[in-house]
């Protein structure tokens, strides 16, 4: 069963860059157990073409006949399956507390980031995506077009700067959330940068963003650069 | 060294109950070792009567020889000197990870709390330690006083009950914020709750918040139900 190939499927953007951070952080999580694997890469409307239409929203994960979606889950199966690898979460606790900081970033960061980058995001997906990604969440906005949504970003994007500052506190006196080494709520946090990096057309972090940007470039460096790209825009005004 | 009596200097008010947060987290703490310790009850004025005034601020905690304060060099100390007991951190990832929970807690809650709670813990202290808090608090917020900067109090407690969500949505699914048992995550927020409970004219807490209710339950309960208490006041509406 191990031996059998893991396939990954990942959402990509016009220019073929893969864009969503739950994906994102389980790319880290394949990179840290040292796990190949064969990306599926596939737009917004073809989800329902893979698995038998099983799934709505990437990342799915394929291990031989074994097939699932929703990252907690995914990061939780590759720790069982292959617990002869560097582990995701050595304790029951490690695998708590990384899960509570992501509840944390879901609210304070990761929501106000859509309010900054949905119409972003619209622009960057490939053409034949772009009318059901702007029906579908407008749909979730209740109406609102991408574009009054994200008319006042400017200053969403001051409250998200304001929230990030745990992080800093963190990171200024170590290089990772984790402590010395990358942990998965590290990868959580990068993959929600890697996501703004995606799409980005308003640089999201301020240039004198030491701490963050050095903690960025650590975490962008990792595993020979898995998150590097001569696709990724401005972080940092 | 081991053997040497362990020393605990806290903040009591009036009635005698420990207030601070911090040193809540260390009562937590040294019950979760199972380490008996002897109370140094102090008041507001008393700290720099202590260990030759080296200390400002509680906990200070002396074991044998050794003096420190600052509780997480406490919480750390203890599992150094006591590593043949149930460690508080099994991994240098949850001192990390629990320090990051800590940091968001500090600014979204413990900020907040203050600010709600700044003249209740006054009106709770011993008299003769009142006008020392409160020449001190008020210096430390630029003049206003503590009836000025509590006059909006009713507004931080709706900002709180919201920044409260990531907890709500982990104990939706587990007992403790640290999963099955309880962490010290659980117990740095706890022990917010123990300083709330200890002063509070206004109670926080929504009466139907169920998940919350059911934790602080737990959590009051756990070592022979160490933050149970006559004097404590109601959390919920």
């Amino acid at each position: 069963m191990n031996d059998a190939p893991i396939r990954l499927a990942e959402l990509v953007l016009a220019n073929g860059r893969s864009v969503s951070p739950y994906v994102w952080r389980i790319r880290y999580a394949l990179a840290h157990k040292g796990l190949a694997y064969e990306s599926l890469p596939v737009g917004f409307t073809e989800i329902a073409q893979l698995f038998g239409g099983r799934f709505k929203v990437v990342p799915i994960l394929a291990h031989g006949e074994m097939v699932m979606n929703e990252s907690w889950d995914i990061a939780t199966y590759l720790d069982r399956a292959f617990a002869d690898r560097p582990p995701l979460f050595a304790t029951p606790a490690e695998y708590a507390l990384a899960r509570l900081c992501d509840e944390w970033l879901a609210g304070v960061i990761m929501r106000p980031l859509f309010a900054i980058y949905a119409l972003d995001i619209h622009n960057a997906a490939r053409p034949q995506d772009q009318p059901y990604y702007r029906q579908s969440r407008e749909q979730r906005l209740r109406g609102r077009t991408l574009e009054a949504y994200t008319a006042d970003r400017a200053s969403q994007v001051a409250a998200v700067r304001l929230a990030l500052n745990p992080l800093r506190a963190q990171l200024a006196h170590q290089p990772f959330l984790g402590g010395q080494a990358p942990h998965y709520a590290d990868y959580v946090a990068l993959a929600a940068f890697h996501w703004v990096a995606s799409v980005s057309t308003l640089p999201l972090l301020a240039a004198d963003d030491r701490v963050l940007r050095d903690w960025l470039e650590r975490g962008f460096d990792l595993y020979d650069g898995i998150g590097r790209d001569a696709r990724m825009r401005p972080l940092f005004a």
